[in-house]
């Protein structure tokens, strides 16, 4: 991790002016595509490519299981959360429609689930990437989710999977998660991490009842009250309340950061991975999207630490990675742009006056 | 368009239901596709198909001149109409990569450009229908833009399209605009038609300055004062302030609901021909998508009259139809969840529990 860490710089904004020069030379009036004009702007300067390709697109869903469900916090079993996987594997989820609509493969990682897949691995067309950190991370309420070892390695499995996808040739980066109870330890990372209290920051996930809520707010304030997890400390917080797929989309992050490839963060829980991987670095802002403004309370306070502004508004919260599949259509349509619009002088068309 | 305007009714509620159905039996929790829920609910009730494939998608491109460009109110020169419209013929402007990136075909129509392309329709991939009303609009600051006469035959355009393009197995339209000046009649249109002052809806167009937005406003203001559109007559006020390429897509959103094909509505131009559409027949309504919220100021005034929530907010003012292709993608996206996604039975989740 700390080798990787130092592999991450700033980019470069020498790049942003090549590419608004190029920009305001199409034929268009100057800015008048928005936000598809900052996405390849910030395309072109994460590569350091003055023509950058669209390239293949990947999403990775991390999946684990949470000890903390014990604790009545989803409306789901946990058993969801092996029973989704296979769903994945076999292309029926959501990710895998709107993959496939974004022209996206998907990579599913199981860091923690409570399940053992070995004989459910072969033949799917979708992987599974078998980096098992634990069976389920252990119930904060009652102590630690991880260790801090646990926590490193789950980062790690992130760092290693954004190397190896960046050398295949993946130019397009997209987070997503599963796991039954994960808006749980979001909600814990979100307040502690924010600095707001845990009320202001823990919504009804999957869609629990107001007494659920309530019981959800008690049961996290109590994990942090116990734990104490440090807020200076990232690696402390996602140990103490986080979860192995947090740690993995984390990790994910600050590999392509490392490996200059931008990565589209999905919703309330991918934006708890990015959190903590902004916390470890802030450089590895330069290299996020924010997918879409997920319904999820609290989303939107983590979005503002790091200073992204989400690209859809959608009302979704199913997570998976699918906003971020829809929301890298959205980057490539600049890339597009920036790649195959016409210019002023070679399509003949007159330039703006001054009025 | 009387016979048009008898064949279109309200979407029948069953459908909606019918799809619901479906949408809760899908492996997610309820709702939390949000708006791609909703968009495929609307297209189930749309085509009253409860199995509804993806098919072609086409984006009109309407454009026309307007005399009161000669005010000073655009940062463009006129003729910038024609040579856009060759530059579309030519696959080299936004909307035509943005329509390749959506997988939707450009039609370019002629309703109103001051300039013969006779020249110049063939060889190019990109058709270019000639459907001209009249050579650019007559000056409004001087006298009605178009006659009554002139302003029926533009809907009457957009109507014969609808159902052409309808006939030809096109399941999704959207809509979109070229004509230097034309967010001036735009605004003329929305101020009336709204109930706005015409300061509270006009905005700087392609780029021009304060001086200049003083006088559009100023522009505005006269070609009212001296013609008096009817607010309750959008024929009237179409042909007084308006032009011929927001009469097409008023047209084209009429043919649209009457052979019961969704179609998605750009940016302020566009909207102003969907109020025009809206005022002439509300029941329209029940077959327009909002694309995206505009940048210029009286489009949110123009949503908030028709009832619609845009889909995307990107910044975008470029006009074209390039807010409608991106929307069909994530119109396309929800169509896509609801036909391929499984089912909690065929993928063996097991579904919520009330906590």
């Amino acid at each position: 991790m700390k080798k990787t860490l130092q592999q991450i710089s700033h980019v470069n904004p020498d790049f942003f002016k090549k590419a608004e020069s190029r920009l305001d030379n199409l034929t268009k009036p100057r800015g008048s595509l928005g936000r598809l004009e900052e996405f390849a702007g910030r395309i072109v300067a994460i590569t350091e490519d003055t023509m950058p390709e669209p390239g293949k697109k990947v999403v990775f869903t991390f999946a684990g299981d949470h000890g903390v469900a014990e604790e009545g916090v989803s409306a789901y079993p946990k058993e969801v959360t092996p029973q989704m996987v296979l769903n994945f594997l076999n292309g029926g989820a959501g990710i895998n429609v709107l993959a496939r609509h974004a022209g996206a493969d998907v990579v599913v990682v199981d860091m923690g689930v409570d399940f053992d897949f070995a004989d459910a691995v072969a033949g799917h067309t979708v992987p599974l990437v078998i980096r098992k950190v634990m069976r389920g991370t252990r119930n904060m309420r009652k102590g630690p989710a991880m260790t801090r070892e646990e926590a490193e390695k789950c980062i790690n499995v992130g760092i290693e999977l954004a190397a190896e996808y960046a050398k295949k040739g993946y130019s397009l980066f997209g987070t997503g998660d599963m796991g039954i109870a994960n808006t749980t330890p979001s909600a814990a990372i979100a307040s502690i991490l924010t600095n707001r209290t845990v009320s202001e920051v823990t919504g009804k996930g999957t869609g629990i009842g107001d007494e659920a809520l309530k019981n959800k707010i008690k049961v996290i304030e109590d994990a942090i009250a116990l734990n104490k997890p440090d807020p200076a400390d990232p690696v402390d917080v996602l140990a103490k309340v986080g979860g192995t797929e947090i740690g993995g989309i984390a990790g994910l992050i600050i590999g392509a950061a490392a490996n200059r490839v931008p990565v589209v963060i999905d919703g309330f829980i991918s934006t708890a991975g990015a959190l903590v991987a902004f916390c470890i670095e802030p450089k590895t802002k330069d290299y996020m999207f924010a997918a879409h403004k997920s319904v999820e309370v609290g989303h939107a306070a983590m979005l503002e630490k790091i200073g992204l502004r989400p690209i859809l508004d959608l009302d979704l919260r199913l997570g998976e990675g699918t906003g971020a599949a829809l929301a890298m259509l959205m980057i490539e349509g600049g890339l597009k742009i920036y790649r195959e619009m016409a210019t002023f002088g070679n399509a003949g068309v007159a330039t703006e006056k001054k009025v």
